[in-house]
């Protein structure tokens, strides 16, 4: 594997695995704010965030080595309108920089498996921006967020959907209904 | 709060989120080799790594910024041999190197939270080490590990202890029995 590439998939490994941690942490206190549809969301898009991270970190199979990880993280907790601006932040820059310049360099050196991974992650970001930004205003409102039946994540890419059913397959990786998991 | 602490904590932040991360993609590849019980200490330890992220990560509360983090990741996954050696280096390198290096400099900036969080996080960390070292032996066997009882973790510091009940009290932290995770 070329190093640029390399490199964009362990920034994206560590940058997802600190997106899941963070909103496992926002989930608490979503709860301890009264907020369990908010801590529900929280949990639902941290196993996105896994399986983004898995995906990435699966690429790297052939490697056996101790490597440094360069990855943003923004900081620090608080209320659940201060978390849900950082998540905001984080799922924007991932959106709007990060994944569009790593599919390019992915591209440019022709690796396949990596310009998959960056995509599907690419897909479920702008979801996880909108659905917070949804969630923030109600949490400005102090109210919970409303969620129609469960949210739903595509196991196999991370892909995220709100309502009573998944969608018949996965619009980003094709994977079949059954394969959903609910929140 | 002074930098280089901050720093340490980011950079544990991360180390901890991407351990937690590799072990629950280490959990999933266990299972398929038919080690169910290496996927139940890989998703016990995972949690401890959690509660260690989440403890530094809450220190970071004052901030409210998009950081740059630094961490040491082993890649790339494999058989669950590999692995489990991967996992090793990983908790050898926090042991023998980086809490305590973290914790010189917490104290000498008088950073108490950040010193506990440290200490907290090396004391879970040596018996990670042993406990991956075990199931690395029977793995190399190709048997699955033995675990009598449950692997219980103390929520509050991460330490992870394995008998059929946990300790009375947790001998890191001194938080009650009734407060283990069991898995
Ligand atoms: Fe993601
Ligand atoms: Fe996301
Ligand atoms: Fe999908
Ligand atoms: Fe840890
Ligand atoms: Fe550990
Ligand atoms: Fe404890």
């Amino acid at each position: 594997m070329k190093s640029m590439t390399k490199d964009a998939l362990l920034s994206a490994f560590g940058g997802e695995s600190m997106a899941h941690m963070r909103y496992l942490v926002f989930a608490v206190q979503a709860e301890r704010e009264g907020f369990p549809n908010i801590a529900r969301l929280f949990r639902a898009i941290a196993h996105a965030e896994y399986v983004h991270a898995s995906n990435h970190y699966n690429i790297l199979r052939d490697f056996d080595e101790d490597a440094k990880v360069v990855s943003g993280a923004p900081i620090g907790p608080g209320t659940t309108v201060k978390n849900l601006n950082l998540a905001i932040r984080g799922e924007e820059f991932e959106v709007e920089e990060m994944y569009p310049i790593y599919i390019k360099i992915a591209e440019e050196q022709g690796e396949k498996q990596a310009v998959r991974s960056f995509r599907w992650a690419l897909e479920a970001e702008k979801i996880h921006a909108e659905l917070y930004k949804e969630a923030l205003k109600s949490a400005e409102e102090g109210k919970d967020f409303q969620i129609k039946g469960k949210v739903w994540i595509c196991p196999v890419c991370g892909h995220t959907y709100i309502g009573e059913e998944p969608p018949e397959k996965c619009p980003v990786c094709g994977a079949p209904r059954e394969k959903y998991v609910g929140f």
